[in-house]
């Protein structure tokens, strides 16, 4: 059960909902974002909830019974956009494209793909410095300098960034050179990381685990929705299945479920969800037909050449073309 | 490799094609189905393919180097259509639309269904009469009876039928009347049923098995078509995963991935794929814009009375909406 | 719920029995194997069941919540064993070992094959003459003529035969060579041979499915039980997963939960399971030891020259090693 | 490639052996642990080791083609035990069994099961308390007052004490309370954590991750390697699967294939690999049997108490037949 306070409610009226609900058998969570604070109470399901929602500095009580409760769609129907500077909206009316190479490498090639950015109307670039992978020889990312040049080059032509934080150190570092924070899909379950990014305003979009269920997603978003911070997008990128005819398995499936049981807006990632560079674009339409709220993708001047995930890389001109699409397409979608 | 054969070729210049490959050391099949003759060629791939191409009687040779061959899209680019009477193409530029319910299970039930496929503008009606199901104690349909009222029915309305064939004693009494065969996913490896089905000259449906991959699916169709016959479509049905949120895990990259890899239309089963009535339409939609040559979908007049699978099937109203959308969608899809 | 009805129930008895179940809502099958008779009813589970216990010509009355019901453990817990001439027992007190090749391939082969399985100990025979192949292209058995020739040479010897049987065409011409039918993975839910199968009276082994549940084996099992014979081995073979470090994840948890959930015996296949040779007998020790009543694995001559299967197919040497370790730990098993 | 450096290199020796091997193409890494220095040399295969093995400071040379290096068993064959002190060897000849509860609750609990654990022998004792759970409003352990506690008792019986650590922060808080820390299955691919775990001088168990490869877990053991800690323990604990009959389906496989591909100590986790508790000893003894080192396993008093686990959880009646058939069975272990 969630119950939403007044922010006006005084020390004496919360502890008496408090008081009020222990008594029925609940335990209690007192979760305070920017935006609004609550009480989440678990456990017993047998309760009048009007009791509770006539108290003074109760502004609403809403029934959950999903195993996740503030990102649940039961009690917020509508889509919580997430909103960046400049009046960036995602999760609003607009399909949000961001694109980005898999590693921020140099100030060329940002430069040339901000650029690219630009022109086909981008507004947010995703760029890894801290590259989670599976050998430690590998490279492993550009680190904070390379997140400090991203930003500079970017600030210049007014895009937002996101880009990859690994672990809670990070955090501070980052902080001040980044627009979203990217929970990978190897950290999806790194719940003192996900707590962490509570206490933090900036928005958090989190990627779906390799194997994760999609009411593990939930119930990871809800660590960091209870720990503080409500600006969350989710991001579906493909799980582990038995084929390899292809990188991942897209969950095309997970689209039009995230978004009935969830009101955070979701976020496709076809790159890593089929891993093959000429068929990204069919999955990005897929699942904005289906109900994505947009698409996170790979774009590289030079594919060939990237130092990470070249295989699933549009080079400028199929990146271009998957943005006029994506544009005819968003003009009958109220239709279909 | 394919060599294709002139119609026209006479017996000792196949022989003498025969000898040059297997001295070449190529075990040869011979495959002759209702539109033409091929040698297909196992083996070594170290051959100049233009030795066989100069000899007499040689329409044309391919180098394939996948699992399969006569499906393969490396010989045969373009889409290869099903034909049904009346002009009714599945493969060709429309999307092809097949609905109709989960089992037979009565004269009223097929008859208002039919209707209203009439009234939305589809040309093939599914229906199951012998029903795989887990449990021997299961409705296992109205068998060959329930067929023959089916088809009645349904040539007064000029509609196509689909139905599921489990077994090849079943073929000779099903034969007269069904348009098209389906094998369901239990059966995508019953190798002998494939096989007695590339005799028949009737078009075959093979559904991806429960967890086949794509590649076996494509090696499964090469037993129908080795065996003679050309007429297949490919049916993506979803795969077994870990996730419980829905039956079936729909996988759409199976879709850009069977256009590109084979010549034969791929259908969707949006139905089964996600298993949830409510999200089935924005699975066939997404699915189209994929590639999909069209869509198999479950539709009842009162899905909760259905006696299979009503928890997937739409009512009239929201298969008609269904089709609405496909409509439009249709309309921008050369652009998208 | 079961019915066992004595053998001596007169016609009316068992009418009247019968109208009882219906009265109460039950959807009854009657059942009769060469062993018993048996009304299996399906439905509403508030029923006195001393009700029907009363009633004269009923044997007994049993529970049972699962979806299968004759092979339940729930109203029989001891193995029902299978017994070939010779009293030779599957599901005994002693591990089954059954060995062979993949494919028959020739006499010597059959012969060098027989004789170190009689060297060894072993009593039961595989060895495929119809083989199921992904590629219509691959060998694919030498079929009815290789059968009689493997008979003949093991009713030479005195060795029992298991082979595969792919359709119900093939029931009748295969059944006087073989003394167990095998059910193989892909044809686990081909529900029409099943039911055939139901009416044969030689044993069948069921391998569960590519990706079969251990419910849908049970409910697999449960279409021969019902259809007449009571004669069954369940095979746990691995079931496909996303690892790649081997060919199948063979599922030792199903051995203790299938030997728990039903009476039926339990056979382990680690060639198939692991499907690498040098870990053949890991997996088949620890298959045993977890509570398997015997073991299938491919033994041949010179492996490396088998015409399928050879990377998971053990030398005379391995086999006599492992034939060896089983004997021992046969040994401590009760202890253990 | 690895050089094994001598202790007595000299720095200009390096340093020609590192212009040698860069000269030739290859990356170097330097990696000193407590035990000995190497050089990991990735890149190129074509290279006449000789001429690396013949330069002055250079032990030897070992040829590795894995993308793990420095964890694979082609350049170590033979175990490397870990050794805790008091002789405790994990890896050595005799079978470590490993047992506790899934979360320390109180000194009561620790102090039944304590005795319980010397009763039987067992030397090592798990318990957690930092609670990786799904969902946010779950019991999340003692944190580090418990661990503390934790230790205060099991030092007074002379008991190893092995405990997760979810967080690098957490590491030097925990460093002298803790005898083996243990990284979760969510945390394997944890890759900053686990660096971090390279530069601590006490041994790390490293679980398989929920869909992990086992490709995927050594490359995670090889970070903790390369950073600096030999000491490792490689733990199976059942992977995601389709199969909703238990919890998690353990792969036995993975136990003989982890053996021969790596050189470190390999243990099983029955409890989380079947999740029910009856069926946890089948499993024991069979990864056991298949060649695991040991067995880590949850016991409590009162299972059906347990504040997490309870259902997979042994009691002390359970856990004491467990290790007696275990003893039973390391009497026979070489023969089979």
């Amino acid at each position: 059960m969630i119950i939403q306070l007044l922010d006006t409610i005084r020390k004496e009226e919360q502890e008496a909902v408090i008081t009020l609900m222990s008594s029925a058998g609940f335990t209690i969570q007192e979760v305070i974002t920017r935006h609004a604070r609550y009480l989440v109470c678990i456990g017993s399901n047998e309760f009048d909830i009007r009791k509770a929602g006539a108290m003074p500095g109760v502004k609403d009580v809403y029934r959950v019974s999903d195993s996740y409760k503030l990102v649940s769609g039961k009690w917020k129907q509508k889509t919580s956009p997430v909103r960046l500077s400049g009046d960036v909206l995602i999760g609003g009316k607009e399909i949000s494209m961001i694109a980005g190479p898999c590693s921020i490498e140099s100030e060329e090639q940002v430069t040339s793909i901000v650029r690219h950015l630009k022109d086909v109307g981008i507004k947010v670039m995703r760029g890894g410095v801290f590259k989670p992978r599976s050998s430690p020889y590998a490279f492993q990312g550009l680190g904070i300098e390379g997140l400090k040049m991203f930003y500079r080059i970017c600030k210049e032509y007014g895009m937002h960034i996101i880009t990859e934080v690994m672990e809670i150190s990070q955090i501070e570092e980052m902080h001040d050179y980044v627009d979203i924070f990217q929970v990978g899909a190897r950290n999806t379950q790194n719940f003192n990381l996900l707590r962490a990014l509570g206490a933090v305003e900036k928005p958090v979009l989190i990627k779906r685990g390799i194997s994760g269920t999609i009411d593990e997603l939930l119930q990871s978003a809800e660590y960091i929705f209870s720990a503080g911070n409500e600006q969350l997008i989710l991001c579906e990128r493909g799980i582990r299945s038995f084929e390899n005819a292809y990188r991942n398995t897209f969950d095309i499936n997970a689209i039009p479920i995230l978004k009935q049981k969830s009101h955070l807006p979701v976020i496709a990632d076809p790159s890593h969800g089929i891993g093959i560079r000429e068929h990204v674009p069919a999955i990005a339409l897929a699942a904005i037909i289906a109900g994505a709220d947009g698409v996170i993708y790979e774009v590289h001047e030079k594919p060939e050449e990237a130092l990470s995930d070249g295989q699933q890389t549009l080079n400028f001109e199929e990146s271009t073309l998957l943005n006029e699409k994506v544009n005819k397409l968003s003009k009958i979608l109220s239709d279909v």
